[in-house]
């Protein structure tokens, strides 16, 4: 037995900066594991630190490998489905779903994301607004920038580009999109409606949406199956765990005050690990046979890289998916789906504006 | 070990009407167990049918009983300290806080619980309000009584009478209600703010609330525990099952499409049950020592009773107390604790509203 282990206090679920990334944990690989590199606490340390464990990893490895679930490929496919509604869209009525995004500042990591965006939009045909605003504007400046997009008719979508400058208040900004045009889905009145039963949220907050999208595509039956969320963040986690709730799966949140998480885990047919933490889910946390969705982002060193460091999930791949019936890679896994997701509510929001099915 | 069972469909958890109960399940014991005849599916036969499960059932029996959670007595502290406070108020700064309710229609349920809840107004000091509208009147009609009672400055919590006439739709007229006034907290933005982290809720859903303050006041720790909900509706157990995460516990919600409830809610520390199905949750369904609040409030006949019915919980009470560490009577156990709530919530409200702390 793997001794108790508690989740490390989760951290925010985030990209690499493109510049001077702050690994969070150190690569080096000890006796033979490619993931005990990243475990932030002794008291989760893996089978293969003891003699015991060794064995159960060697038996586990002679299971057959998971089956990939590749995001790339997938979010692929929903772009071009998506393209095709939007031009049979224009030509049956002459609406073309329309993006706006707002950016506050210079940062160069968001001036990247709201670029991909722009250039994911122009590819399936959904047209892009952006409003650029400097770093010292007021509240009031960006708020006046959304009342506009939520009165211009050729919008469906608006998304405001976080993180914001530091003098605003995050919630004020955010609650000033109309929940109408809320394509992230973050509004707490559309968090609501995905909580109750008989309600329909207007949007499902993207990553999520792309966790769900990946389980339905690859045929993985949700219903009355065991599902364990890992973190439980207010644009991933919850908003996960109440979309697997909502498809009938049995429910249960592995957060930081969680004891024995690999317990919890291991008793799970559907896993979504969103916490940020490198690796932390290991071989032995996982039910033979599981569908493992990753949705962490996590650079870590990596002298051998040219970037000098290199991209992991919460999940240690080299393990999982010889335990796991299907995983997500990461990068290549979740994270393609956020913005074809995006892409999709933009979409939905021009169909349901307009009423065209 | 007992076979696998599933939930029934859940049914509304309901009090008893006061007239002509229609009892859900025939009280007939079976070999000795008190809560036999309230097994709906055979499947979830319990342990004293079988001559190993009785020798279990005898194992059991020799623990401690359980501390009882009397919630009649908690409900009259509370009702006590919110009295104090409603004075306190009106002395220091000349406000009564006001509570609204409005019904529609004549069922003599209704007007049972509408009564209840004005002497209970009464009783602590709170002003209570009322708007009796026939059994025809139009949404409009409805809506222009919540829209006065909004504006109005003596009311400070407003709460529609349920079950609405069929001809009405519930959401559009409980949507009317000001979030500021929602002193019942079923507002889907009300719920969204409950789910996300960082955000409170207005108010929180009486029962739900009624739960953690008897777990709170009994000195159930609820951080880092496993918790359990069994139902997942939108006035009991899906408001419940966050509001014990946002206290920090590990929460599993178990329903209908739930394989092996019973393994699920034997691993919890905490059981809220919410299900409204008669002596569903079993001896053998209970961690021993875990805390157990029974909200289901069922009538199953008993002859023996002069009404020809009496009040059963969710959770089989005679098996159950001899497992738990804690647990609540039904009735005098979560009922209680409801109306109790309701005061509270009308306390909150105008202690915003007129910013005194």
């Amino acid at each position: 037995m793997v001794p108790a282990a508690r989740l490390p206090v989760p951290l925010a679920v985030r990209p690499p900066p493109p510049h001077g990334p702050r690994p969070i944990a150190s690569l080096r690989p000890l006796l033979g594991s490619p993931c005990i590199y990243a475990t932030l606490r002794p008291a989760a340390a893996p089978l293969v630190l003891t003699r015991r464990g060794a064995k159960e990893h060697a038996t586990i490895s002679a299971d057959a490998p998971a089956k990939v679930i590749d995001g790339k490929l997938v979010a692929k496919q929903v772009r071009e489905e998506i393209a095709v509604e939007v031009a049979r869209m224009k030509d049956a009525i002459g609406v073309v779903p329309g993006l706006a995004v707002i950016l506050v500042g210079s940062r160069k990591d968001s001036q990247t994301y709201v670029r991909n965006k722009k250039k994911a939009c122009e590819a399936v045909g959904i047209q892009s607004f952006e409003a650029n605003l400097p770093e010292d504007s007021s509240e009031e400046e960006v708020i006046k920038h959304i009342a506009s997009f939520n009165s211009d008719p050729s919008v469906h979508g608006i998304l405001v580009q976080l993180p914001l400058p530091r003098h605003m208040n995050d919630e004020n900004i955010l609650n000033a999109v109309g929940i109408e045009k809320d394509v992230d889905g973050f509004h707490p009145l559309n968090i609501g409606r995905l909580a109750m039963q008989g309600r329909d949220p207007f949007f499902v907050p993207c990553t999520p949406k792309g966790c769900m999208e990946l389980l339905h595509r690859h045929g993985v039956e949700i219903k009355g199956k065991r599902a364990v969320v890992i973190g439980r963040s207010n644009i991933v986690g919850m908003p996960a765990a109440l979309l697997l709730q909502k498809a009938n799966a049995t429910v249960s949140i592995v957060h930081s005050q969680t004891k024995n998480p690999e317990e919890i885990t291991r008793q799970a047919d559907i896993v979504i690990a969103a916490v940020g933490v490198a690796n932390l889910v290991r071989g032995n946390w996982i039910k033979p046979g599981a569908a493992i969705i990753d949705v962490g982002i996590n650079p870590v060193d990596d002298p051998e890289s040219p970037r000098g460091y290199r991209l992991v999930g919460d999940v240690c791949y080299e393990e999982a998916s010889k335990v796991a019936g299907a995983i997500t890679p990461v990068p290549g896994g979740v994270g393609p789906m956020t913005i074809a997701m995006l892409l999709a509510n933009t979409l939905e929001s021009a169909k349901r504006i307009h009423n065209f099915k």
